[in-house]
């Protein structure tokens, strides 16, 4: 008997994304024998107990399915839904009652730990209701923290545009360099170090930019902080500091939460701001120096002009393969890289039991992280270079990209 | 007899001032009968009164010049150094004995309203102290806000980053389409509202986003601002605003100067942060939404990415006309860019004089804003579109672009 597939996206988006969802519809579509319907859940787990689907044929048949695979953002939407611990709960029942409703035989969810936990809870409720429906994760997130794989796709290309981007961050400091000045640039990982770790890729020769990196797998100390960039001013003029948005101090309090303990405005307004504008204002205030802080926000999860090919078509791929396992018969995996060679880099496509991945996450090994806790070691370059490697072509119109679009 | 010229960059740098730079080497570098040398100065005059001369034939010698083309921020390092009004000062001498020992023919600078100002002053100097050197401005400024030209290199491919790079934020904020939001773009420019304005080439439909654009020519109302998101937000769950940075109220006084009101935070450090990070937290505070703020910052002028092969070739060819005109005679001139057709989009390379452009700044036309204050009319879109379009190959190494570095 034929069944239907659903496929979802969760959690925060990335620039390959919907590479993943794509290459799940793709290869649906090959396997016309054992699939029917190719749905797709609109804002997750969430958006499918509202019933929120749509035929993801139509997408193939519009020729709109060409545009989803280097559209940035979940085209699908994405959710922030936890299922409950207790599997118990009515929300299970209802959840596989709709499956069976819609005659789903499996199930891919594309997202980081919270949505492994979902495929991870769904697979144990259909173990124990006896469901042969079938639950596969799909490994999603820039902040590469998922363990029991080498990297996860969205990496590659959050560390290409930052690798890029600081390098050129610091060809336009270097402007007034008869001037000293510091430039600190924020990047995103609240607990996790390796994309903030990339931003070594933009260094040339020894001592160049960016000089000083820190990650939040050591504690950060401002008074330090503050030594070493005068430390180093003495031998750059125009320094780039590079740090992740979640550097906390040895207490564990963020360093973002410093600068929300300012008052309130001539207005009554409060202020909020993070990290990097914080230190920004601290080296003003220690150092007098011209002082910048850029926070690269959302750009590093959505740019399109930095798509990293090989993360793009791992990322493809992972959503192929995941089809593959689930007509193969496994559940409750997650789609899991395993690196076999780094010259030439070759991968490997496996799986992972997914209980054993989700609400857990991978820090950057400290032995990576240099004495100083200011800086990466170059022997990171070797494992981060291979992700970052070659271009995708766009298609444009009147000079911008195309990107899929549901209208909502 | 033959002569040497020298060529220098100032004031903020774009993608594209060092395309000038290649265009002013390349032409003279094909003109031997009548140019001996050519010497670039370091930090425009600045350095030059200090000799910081380097050759830029062996720029060409190193095969160096061709990465000069495509790199971000300014070769030579750029100044911000006002000649004084009184031509009667010391410094006048100074520069000319200098100019006489390097046996200068030609000056060429490239830079904006300032730096112009300055090429206007040493013209002026040189008709009043009877010397043949001739002096040519190029123009240069992401800001657009030069008069007496159609517009200037270094705006298109910022446009171009500030376009492609809302619609990806858009399409990022989209994710999360159950829940509403609002994004908040601040992109450049303190009196000018040219590179916000791009940003409507983002949208693809009728009320897609950016929805609303607030530009510096027209003065700005927080409570208005309020008002006009709480409409929108009723027909656009994911809200994108994008603002110029230097929007302000009917005083004057600047959106960013009231977040400068706030107080101290526990540690006694005063917080400073721009006109986007004010309204991201007014609007959390008067609407109770989620709200992000994004400042593009330094990345709209330096991105390599995002160059616009329009605006790149007019940069260059900016340089290689300046040569062009100085061999012919003229002096006292900016290189000035007049367009004759849209469709095909056609440019012809003019002169016009300097002491008319220097220290006065061009708006955008109020025709181009919308009656409601808060957008730009499509309109605009048929000026602007033809300066952003073509892609630029960039030479890579290891994935991420080669730039042309002098080792300071």
């Amino acid at each position: 008997m034929k069944r239907n597939i659903i496929v979802g996206q969760s959690g925060g988006p990335t620039s390959v994304i919907n590479g993943s969802l794509y290459g799940v519809v793709t290869e649906a579509l090959k396997h016309p024998q054992e699939i029917e319907r190719i749905y797709g859940m609109e804002n997750g787990i969430e958006g499918f107990l509202r019933d929120r689907v749509m035929d993801m044929k139509e997408l193939e048949e519009s020729g709109e399915l060409e545009y989803v695979r280097t559209t940035p953002g979940a085209y699908l939407g994405s959710c922030r839904y936890k299922l409950p611990e207790n599997l118990e709960d009515d929300v299970y029942q209802i959840l596989f009652q709709k499956l069976e409703t819609y005659n789903i035989g499996y199930f891919f969810y594309i997202g980081g730990n919270d949505s492994m936990d979902t495929v991870s809870k769904l697979s144990r409720y259909a173990k124990k209701c006896g469901s042969d429906i079938r639950f596969i994760g799909i490994p999603k997130t820039i902040d590469n923290d998922l363990v029991h794989t080498d990297h996860t796709p969205g990496f590659g290309s959050a560390a290409k545009y930052v690798a890029t981007t600081v390098r050129e961050i610091a060809m336009d400091a270097a402007t007034y360099d008869t001037k000293q000045s510091v430039t600190i640039v924020e990047i995103m990982g609240r607990h996790a170090g390796w994309l903030t770790a990339s931003c070594i890729l933009a260094r040339q020769f020894e001592g160049d930019n960016p000089v000083l990196v820190y990650v939040p797998e050591v504690s950060f100390c401002p008074d330090t902080f503050i030594n070493q960039v005068k430390e180093e001013m003495r031998k750059v003029s125009n320094l780039v500091v590079c740090i992740s948005e979640g550097i906390h101090d040895e207490n564990g309090t963020f360093i973002c939460e410093y600068g929300n303990n300012v008052g309130t405005d001539t207005f009554g307004h409060k202020m909020l701001t993070g990290a990097g504008k914080y230190l920004e204002n601290l080296v003003k205030e220690k150092l007098n120096v011209k002082v910048r802080s850029i926070e690269l926000n959302v750009c590093q999860r959505c740019s399109s002009a930095h798509l990293s090919r090989v993360d793009l078509d791992e990322a493809v791929n992972a959503g192929v393969y995941a089809v593959y396992v689930a007509l193969e018969g496994e559940t409750g995996k997650m789609i899991s890289f395993v690196r076999k060679k780094n010259t030439p880099y070759e991968l490997s496509y496996e799986t992972a039991d997914v209980n054993q991945i989700c609400n857990q996450e991978k820090g950057l090994p400290k032995e990576w992280i240099a004495e100083n806790q200011a800086d990466i070691r170059g022997s990171f370059i070797e494992y981060v270079r291979p992700l970052t490697q070659g271009l995708v072509e766009l298609p444009t119109k009147n000079g911008i990209p195309v990107f899929a679009y549901r209208r909502r």
